[in-house]
């Protein structure tokens, strides 16, 4: 199994991203093929212990796409860029997965142009891993697709639903639909045609779920377009953030208050460990022939491990090759 | 100045609506009439010391709308419940604000048929005041209207600067337009259509905002469609909300937690209230004829005493009138 890495993508590349192939190696066994600035490559890898040396590859590119470009023009454009040079690899069939913290309109891009969309699917999704109260949950689509159709809503709803019976091993998933009330008849025509969609499905739709409810967790798989689901990703992230600033800036505040942060300690921590999205690896672009994952932009090494098996568990759910065929038989069907 | 007030509106109808608008004529010494089950309200009434009884009135209605039917109708067949009535008499001019926690569906469907909409205003939009980190904000459409036109959003716009101006006293208030980007070619065209018109307005315009930044507070009025504004408004509350209760269960699991959760109180009351959504009053139904206020389901006494506190600042500050000049030169400047 060989897992081409983006190197240069992301906050904390190439240190961190390489730290993090270097961990996978080591505890997964993995093959990792480093993609990027040769030079820098060599002198990061060369600072830690590999077990088996054999596993890391460094293949030379000497671009690297930014978050500033436009996606589909640097995708075109910077052939011999880390993206583009890592998706040619995994298109041709040098690699099982690509790995990128890089920008997720490239990323979106290549997962298009250069490695293609399965057939019968509409459109790709981008489904990250969010942690809840209760459990964790996909959130598809979350910004792949600003302007969906009910049809992409209940192809995005068959994915996550491989995706986590063979990934994540849930057994009968609970998909819900994003909406502005839990009655059927709630919402614009767009949700509405959507909702119809699903429940005449074979998935375990269990109907609206109220953005109020999905930080507990107890559905497993979120749909909204991508407009809607790439506002709740930053909200759920925002949110959180400044609580945790708040709550940080007043334990400063006073001896006393220092000292009750100090007992407390553990208890951030263990909510810091449950609500960490390092732990889930990354988002998943699902409905592309390959295993494809963005990895959070602020990715560090652990996050990095972390994508890494979540490609190997993708690879060995076969769920590109299960999709393909849902995806068939949905159209046989229809 | 009357305010009329839905006793049976909320979950906590009508003791703490009758308790909070009591609080309210005692500490602002407005006239208050209490609309609903005479009964009810009289022994509820009695339980209280009312420093002028002569500013307590009581109109009775026979008939309650819940949250179950559908606001329309209920709004056309049940005349003789207390939304309906106190709707009534706001029109007729017997009162200059109506303040409910009851169904907002039928605020809506009330404010729209009974009230009517100020001229040159296509939709009315929904904006509650939204505690954030560097200070508060207004989200406007909050969900009255789950689609859209730019040119809503615009109008939307300028009765939230007016609002921010005469009640909130804010100088020169932000206006900023949530989208997925910061970029002005990012999001559906919709969103790209309603930047174009807000970017030729004389509003202090800001640009994009992403979710991510929205609970910093640093922009005052945020405006979506109502869509996006409910999922935001949901989201905003549910993750808190999940946050919170995951702390609280966490201290209690231990004695350190406990003595560190014990020192940490001042911190987490200081929290909630800096976060308190009791603290603003209501949302607010800009773009109707009269004072409409929609306070939350789930209000208690003080929220009701501070949603009248905000129906006097919107009358003192002659919310209505002032935009109905500001929309009648926009639309002469067409």
């Amino acid at each position: 199994m060989k897992i081409v890495i983006d190197a240069m993508g992301g906050d904390n590349a190439p240190e961190e991203i390489i730290k993090g192939a270097i961990m996978a190696v080591n505890e997964f066994g993995v093959d990792i093929i480093l993609v990027g600035d040769e030079v820098k490559i060599k002198s990061e890898v060369e600072k830690y212990q590999i077990k088996d040396k054999n596993k890391v590859t460094i293949v030379h590119a000497s671009e690297i796409i930014t978050n500033d470009e436009s996606p589909t023009m640097a995708i075109r454009r910077k052939k011999h860029s880390s993206m583009v040079v890592g998706l040619k690899m995994l298109k041709e069939g040098y690699a099982d997965a690509f790995i990128s913290a890089g920008s997720t309109g490239a990323l979106l891009a290549g997962g298009l142009f250069i490695v293609g969309r399965i057939d019968g699917i509409d459109r790709p999704c981008l489904a990250p891993i969010i942690p809840g109260e209760k459990g964790n949950f996909m959130l598809l689509d979350a910004g792949a697709n600003a302007e969906c159709k009910p049809r992409n809503i209940l192809q995005f709803a068959i994915m996550g639903d491989v995706y986590s019976k063979k990934v994540l091993g849930k057994q009968n998933p609970k998909v819900g639909l994003v909406n502005i009330g839990v009655e059927e008849e709630k919402g614009t025509e767009f949700v509405k045609q959507s909702y119809a969609l699903l429940k005449q499905s074979e998935l375990n739709f269990i109907g609206n779920i109220e953005p109020r409810d999905i930080p507990k967790g107890e559905c497993d798989i979120v749909l909204a377009d991508g407009f809607v689901g790439n506002v709740i990703l930053k909200l759920y992230e925002g949110v959180a953030q400044t609580i945790f600033d708040v709550l940080k800036r007043e334990i400063y505040s006073s001896f006393l208050n220092k000292l009750g942060g100090f007992l407390l300690k553990p208890v951030f921590k263990k909510f810091k460990t449950d609500f960490d999205y390092t732990e889930y690896g990354g988002a998943i672009l699902l409905g592309v022939k390959n295993v494809l994952i963005k990895a959070h932009g602020s990715s560090n090494a652990k996050a990095i491990k972390n994508a890494v098996k979540q490609a190997v568990n993708c690879i060995n759910g076969n769920v590109v090759e299960i999709i393909s065929q849902e995806i068939k038989n949905m159209n046989i069907l229809e």
